[in-house]
C-alpha cells in the first residue's frame, strides 16, 4: 500500500525528493524512503540529478527520485483489412517505435497473422528492451468484439473476419496479456486521451474512409453497449425497403457514403482525372467546384444516418476522423448544414486530430491502463 | 452519522431490534440506543409491536423499531398537453393517494396551472396529513427540460409550452423542493424501479401514442443529453427531404406513426366504425385483420427510425409504452420483425407494465430521491 501510493505521488510529480513525498503521501519519512528502496530496487524508480530549473545548491546535489517510463512496453496494434500498424510506447505512453505495414493481398486469415506477427518482431526490434519488458498488448480490428474472449464475433464488412480468435493467436507470440478492442471504440479513447475530444463527456467518433463506423463515449466512457454492437452507424438502414450488406460487405450506409461511393459520383460528374477517392478530397479542400458537390452529396447521406445518432444520444461533440478528413472544413461544413436541417440540436464539430494513429493510440492506451493495473497491484495485494 | 446508520439498518430491515441494530451497523449498544431515540424525537422511528411471524415469548414483547414511512410523502406530477395525473406516495414509494384529470380545452399557461394546481390540492386533500409533511415534489413535462433551472427549454410538440417555467411557478404553491424533468425520462426511471426494466442496464422506452418520444438508460443511469435531449426519437428525419415540425406540432416519426395517425390509415382502408385509435389497436390485439394490417405498418415507419436508435446504444431492452400497448403482443412482434431487418443486433422487447401510471411514478421517484438524500443529510452533517 505505501509503495502504491510513493510510486503515484513520484509519477504525478514527474520528479520529486522524498522530502516532497513525505507532504505528499503524508506517511513518515522512514516508511517513504523504504518504500522508496523497495521500488528502486523493483526498477519502477531510479534516481537521477535534481532538474536544471533547480535553483543551485552548496554541497553534494539533493536526491531526487524519477519513475523509470521505460522499465516496461506496452504495444498497440491497429489490424485492418488493409494495414497493419504497431505502436510501442513507454509506461508513460510516449511513443518510441512505429512501424506501418499495407497489406494489399486478398487476406487469408493465416496469411494475414504472419502479416501481424512480422509487424510486431519489426516495431519491437527497434526499442532497446528484452521482450519480457512487453507488459502488456492492445490489439483494435473492425466488427463486433467480444472483449473478454478476445475474439471477433461479428464482422459483416471484412469476409472471412467474423469468429477470428485475434486475442488467442497472438497471446501465442507474446509472454503478455493480450487486450482486443473494437477499433473505432480505441480510436475515440485515444482522441477523448490525446486528441480532438478534449473534456467532452458525451461524443460520438464518426470513422469515415472505405468504410463507416462509429464510437460513443457516455459519461466520460467508452459505450460498447449491450452485444459490443453500440455505433455501428455504416450498418444503418436509411430506406423504406431494407437493403442489407452489399456484395462487397459494405453496410448500407457506409455503401452509400464511404469513399468508393464518392470516387464513383466524381467519375459520374465527368471527372476522369482524379486517381482515386483521396485525390477528390483533396480537391474538395482546394475548393473544386465538381469535388466540393461530392462531398456535400455524401455529407447529406451521412447527416441523414449521424442525425438519428445525434437524437439517440444527443453528444456535445461529434468527431469526424477518417480518409475524409482530407477535404478538412468541407466536410465538417457539410455535415453542420446537413445536420441542422435534421436535428433538434446540433452537437459541436471538429475533425479527428490523430488521423491514421488514433486507433493505435486508442490501443496503446488500452495495453496501458492493463499495465497499470497490474503493476500497482503487485503493491496493492497484500504478501501471503 | 450514527443516526443515519441506524436509520439505513432499520429501512433495510422493515422492522429491527435493537440487538439487530447493533449487529447491523457494528456500533455499541449505547450508540445505537442513542440513536434511536433522536430518531424517534424527530419522528422517523417508532416503537411498535414485534410482527405477527415472531414465536411467541414470555414476558413483555420485545422492542421492535419500525421506520415511519408515513412520516413526510412526496408528490409526483404528470403534467401532458390533455391530462394532469398526481400521486402521492409515502418514503417507502407506497402510492397513498392518485387522481387523473383530462384537459380537453386548448390549455393557455394560466389555465393549465390553474388546472395542476387544483388536482394537486385534490390529490393532497385525500391523505391524512398536513401540507408541512410534503417533503418534494416531481413533475414530468413533455419537451427538453433544463433540470436545474426547473424549466422546459423546447416543446416542439405542445404549442406555448416552450420556456414554460414550471418549477418556478409550482414552488409558489407548496413549501417543499419542486423538480421538474422530461416525462419520458422519469418513464424510463419508473420502468427501471418497478416495472418492466428490471436489471437491465441499457435500455430504450419508447412511449408511443399521440406522440412519440423515447429515454435512455446507460450502465443503470438515465442518459439526458449534453443539451437534456438525448431520445428525442419523434423528431427523426427518415427521408431524404426533412419533413420538419408539422402543422400539428409533431415531430415527423411522430406525425408518421402516432395514433392520430393510425385513425386515419384505418379509415383510408375502409375502417367506418372504430371511434378512436385505441378502438383500432383493442381490435389489432383481439385478431381484427384490417387492424393488424394498420399496426403493422406503424411498426415498420417506428422501426426505421428505432433501428438507428438500436444500432447507436445497443441496448439489451427496449420498453414499449403509451397508448399503442394497447394492441398488446401486435405491436411488440410488429416491431420484432421490422426491427430483424434492419438491426445487427436485435434487443428483448417487452410491454410497459405501469401503463400510464408511469410517468406519475417516475416523478415519485424523483422527489424520493431528493427527499431521502435531505432526510439523512440532516443526520450526517456536522451540526455546527
Amino acid at each position: 500500500m505505501n509503495c502504491a501510493a510513493v510510486l503515484d505521488a513520484i509519477r504525478d510529480a514527474g520528479t520529486a525528493r522524498v522530502t516532497e513525498l513525505v507532504r505528499a503521501t503524508g506517511l513518515s519519512r522512514p516508511t517513504v524512503s523504504a518504500a522508496v528502496s523497495t521500488l528502486m530496487a523493483d526498477g519502477w524508480v531510479e534516481e537521477t540529478e535534481a532538474p536544471d530549473i533547480d535553483l543551485p545548491r552548496m554541497g553534494r546535489p539533493a536526491r531526487v527520485l524519477r519513475f523509470r517510463a521505460d522499465a516496461r512496453y506496452v504495444l498497440g496494434i491497429d489490424v485492418g483489412p488493409h494495414k497493419i500498424y504497431c505502436a510501442v510506447a513507454d509506461l508513460s505512453g510516449t511513443v518510441v517505435s512505429r512501424v506501418r505495414r499495407d497489406v494489399t493481398e486478398a487476406s487469408t486469415q493465416a496469411g494475414l497473422l504472419d502479416h501481424v506477427q512480422a509487424t510486431m518482431r519489426e516495431v519491437l526490434d527497434a526499442v532497446p528492451v528484452p521482450s519480457s519488458a512487453l507488459a502488456a498488448v492492445g490489439l483494435g480490428t473492425p466488427g463486433i468484439v467480444d472483449e473478454r474472449r478476445g475474439a471477433v464475433v461479428q464482422a459483416p464488412s471484412v469476409p472471412g473476419w467474423s469468429s477470428l480468435e485475434l486475442g488467442s493467436l497472438l497471446r501465442r507470440s507474446v509472454e503478455c496479456p493480450v487486450h482486443v478492442e473494437n477499433d473505432v471504440n480505441l480510436a475515440v479513447m485515444a482522441e477523448r486521451w490525446n486528441g480532438a475530444g478534449g473534456d467532452a463527456d458525451n461524443l460520438i467518433l464518426v470513422q469515415w474512409g472505405a468504410r463507416v463506423g462509429a464510437a460513443v463515449l457516455v459519461q466520460g466512457q467508452l459505450h460498447r453497449g449491450a452485444h459490443g454492437a453500440a455505433g455501428e452507424i455504416g450498418f444503418v438502414e436509411l430506406e423504406e425497403e431494407p437493403q442489407g450488406v452489399q456484395a462487397d460487405g459494405l453496410g448500407p450506409l457506409e455503401s452509400a457514403v464511404g469513399t468508393a461511393w464518392m470516387l464513383r459520383r466524381a467519375r459520374s460528374l465527368g471527372d476522369d482525372e482524379s486517381p482515386d477517392a483521396a485525390a477528390v478530397l483533396t480537391a474538395a479542400a482546394d475548393g473544386d467546384p465538381r469535388a466540393r458537390r461530392v462531398v456535400d452529396e455524401a455529407c447529406a447521406r451521412l447527416a441523414r444516418g449521424l442525425a438519428s445518432f445525434v437524437s439517440a444520444i444527443d453528444p456535445e461533440l461529434v468527431i469526424i476522423g477518417g480518409g475524409v478528413a482530407l477535404a478538412g472544413d468541407a466536410i465538417l461544413d457539410g455535415i453542420r448544414r446537413h445536420l441542422t436541417r435534421r436535428a433538434l440540436v446540433v452537437p459541436r464539430l471538429e475533425l479527428s486530430r490523430l488521423g491514421d494513429d488514433a486507433v493505435a493510440l486508442g490501443a496503446v492506451r488500452l495495453a496501458l491502463a492493463d499495465a497499470e493495473r497490474r503493476l500497482l497491484d503487485v503493491y496493492t495485494v497484500p504478501t501471503p
